[in-house]
């Protein structure tokens, strides 16, 4: 069994054939969540699971679950999987490559006739990714419980078309929305395959990566109050100009980040918005989005609270009103010790260098990790490029990857629930 | 002659007067340029021309002129006056303070039967401010032929009025626009009363500035370009953050500004946009506006270059590129220094602390100074507010700077043009 390997000239086939569904002029996909596309892409995912003799099921949260029974029935599941939904004008792999790695899976052991111990569940979760419903990870959310029927309902997106409708037409029951939940003991543990989106594999030379945890996402408003004045006639010691001031806390936030001794500390000012906006009239109120993200709690709040210094200092130095409100606070997810250790050991044994290291985006596993035992296993982004039309991954790292997902699989499978 | 003053309690009613045309309900004015609320405010301004029995003259750009005759008929005329018009929720004090002073002027001449050399000439132009045709300083730049027919044919507002149309509501004539203009040897010279617009009288404490200069304005868009990626997974040391870069330029602007020697100088970012401006991608493209103003060409050259060293040093360290583009480079207009030595002089023979000042706004001064010597009089501005309704100067104020104007045209009419 340990000579087993996927095929990579299938595996290659299949990302060319489900990157056909949403194609764009620009060589990117636009596969958003219950687009027609996305719709095309879940049947063609489908008609290969059935191919596969798998069980196919459709949960409220139109999820796709596909089981292969094991030989102890009464064990738990392991399950594995991604999701197929784009970002507009996004890649091919984001997703896909995490679903279509979990079918190559399926399809080694059926060739092979590989009898495990535990029922497998290959899933491919709904609308993972920023939609128009503006609900994402919607079906990692639903399996485990955080997303419940009174949120789904009357949502629709800026076109007026209702969720509910929308997941109705791909298999989903909005009536019924709560029954996708995963109860306790129904999983034995929860693995996904992702591109990295980053540079840090590439820039190692390293093909795997071993996820030890999911960042956790700290996002805040910041809004600066100046005063509006005349931008000739007004002194620049007579100023309270909310731009400068903005400046100096975006560029306190950037060095406070670039100095934590964690190198996946990251800060970001993605959106700003100054009024009154006019060449002329010097900045009244300047109001933007601060991301904070880090492998643990405390890194977070560490940057957070040398940077609060950092806001102090230049609210005195400047008389400016900074007024900070609190939009999202989600903890760290720490992948499994045991799924860890597992994925390292079978590289080593497969003779692939694995390097270990955080996610630094959010993950149907997050959510996963919720309810049972979950890891994830990167894949190097070339460029570190992701959410557009170049983003891309080398098959020959592809494969390694699948190879390590395919044996951590089996080694869980001997090793769990005894 | 020496005691002569003028009435400030008939000055400070016309004010009163003048305020009620266009009053909104915020304590402001909306009195933009051919409104029905500014063709009123024109009607009640040359019934006060006509009563004083002044020969009125509605010129082609609707500029309204009221002469007085000289005794030495064939001398230039001596002009003084400001506008009437306001930008949106302004004040009753930008621009019409300076058109009813020389009212007042007149009024106070004609009450003490007063025969001057030179004919004088009250002046009240057409859209000085900023308006919804795009054309501010519209009168004094036709009365300077820097406004050609061609630059007003086909110009609309955004609700589609065409320009000439409502020129000609105001008694100008788009079809013969060009004969507004003022030709050689029929001014002496151009005197302007203006409120400051900023706190440099008030924190001195002096009722009278005398402008040596008017603010040259140097316009340039800069537009950073970094690279767009995922907010989570791109280390800082990956990043090449278009935000944090406009940042540092913004930044160096206003260091630069604050140590450059002159304190007029002042340089401004008012507007900036960012893109594609979402919380979790760091900013790709940051386009902002600079603004640079100082009272001669060589503060100004002296700030672009201190500020240039600066974006250099930023493009090496960030690796970001930066493209400049000039919108605007007007020159300072230098006020007449016969004018401004008069005007001392007036000052201190009446008593009142005078302090030389350079104008950070422009006003129609700017281009009457191309056409014959000009010179401006500030009168403090109460918290160097101006365009918004808590704008004011203290009626003492206002007194003493109306006195000098006076007593500075009676002056000029004794030495000029002999």
């Amino acid at each position: 069994m340990s000579q087993l390997r996927v095929n990579p000239a299938r595996l290659e086939d299949s990302i060319h054939k489900l990157a056909r569904f949403g194609s764009n002029g620009n060589g990117g996909l636009d596969r958003t969540t219950f687009t027609p596309a996305e719709l095309e892409a879940r049947d063609w995912l489908k008609d290969r699971l059935q191919e596969l003799g798998l069980e196919l099921r459709v949960d409220q949260a139109a999820n796709i679950w596909a089981k292969r029974p094991g030989r102890e029935h009464s064990l738990p599941a392991i399950a594995f999987g991604s999701h197929i939904d784009t970002v507009p004008n996004g890649g091919k792999y984001d997703g896909a490559l995490g679903v279509l790695i979990a079918l190559e899976v399926m399809r080694i052991l059926n060739e092979h006739r590989i009898e495990t111990r535990h029922p497998l569940e290959l899933v491919s979760f709904s609308a993972e990714e920023p939609n128009p419903f503006g609900l994402s990870t919607f079906g990692s959310r639903a399996v485990t419980g955080k997303l419940k029927r009174e949120n789904i309902v009357g949502v629709t997106n800026p076109a007026g078309q209702l969720l509910a409708e929308a997941l109705r037409s791909a298999g989903g029951d909005p009536d019924r929305f709560e029954d996708a939940v995963r109860r306790p003991g129904e999983l034995s543990a929860f693995l996904e395959v992702h591109i990295e989106q980053g540079k840090r594999l590439l820039n190692r030379n390293i093909p795997i990566g071993v996820v030890t945890s999911i960042t956790g996402i700290y996002r805040e408003e910041v809004v600066v109050s100046g005063e509006a004045n005349h931008a000739g006639t007004t002194l620049m010691e007579d100023r309270n100009d909310a731009l400068t001031t903005a400046s100096e806390i975006v560029l306190a936030l950037e060095d406070v980040c670039r100095s934590h001794p964690a190198s996946e500390v990251v800060g970001t000012v993605g959106r700003m918005t100054v009024s009154p906006n006019a060449a002329n009239i010097i900045p009244e109120k300047v109001a933007f989005i601060v991301e904070i993200r880090g492998k643990t709690r405390e890194e977070i709040r560490e940057v957070l609270m040398a940077w609060e210094s950092r806001i102090g200092k230049t609210e005195r130095m400047r008389s400016a009103v900074v007024k900070r409100t609190i939009m999202l606070d989600q903890d760290p997810a720490p992948m499994d010790e045991e799924i860890v250790q597992a994925s390292l050991r079978q590289a080593k044994s497969l003779g692939f260098p694995a390097y270990l290291l955080g996610s630094m985006a959010g993950h149907d596993a997050t959510h996963m990790a919720s309810i049972t035992r979950s890891g994830m296993l990167f894949v190097p982004s070339i460029g570190g490029k992701s959410h557009c039309p170049d983003e891309e991954s080398r098959m020959e790292d592809i494969e390694k990857v699948a190879d390590v997902l395919l044996h951590t699989i089996l080694e869980l499978d001997r090793r769990l629930d005894h």
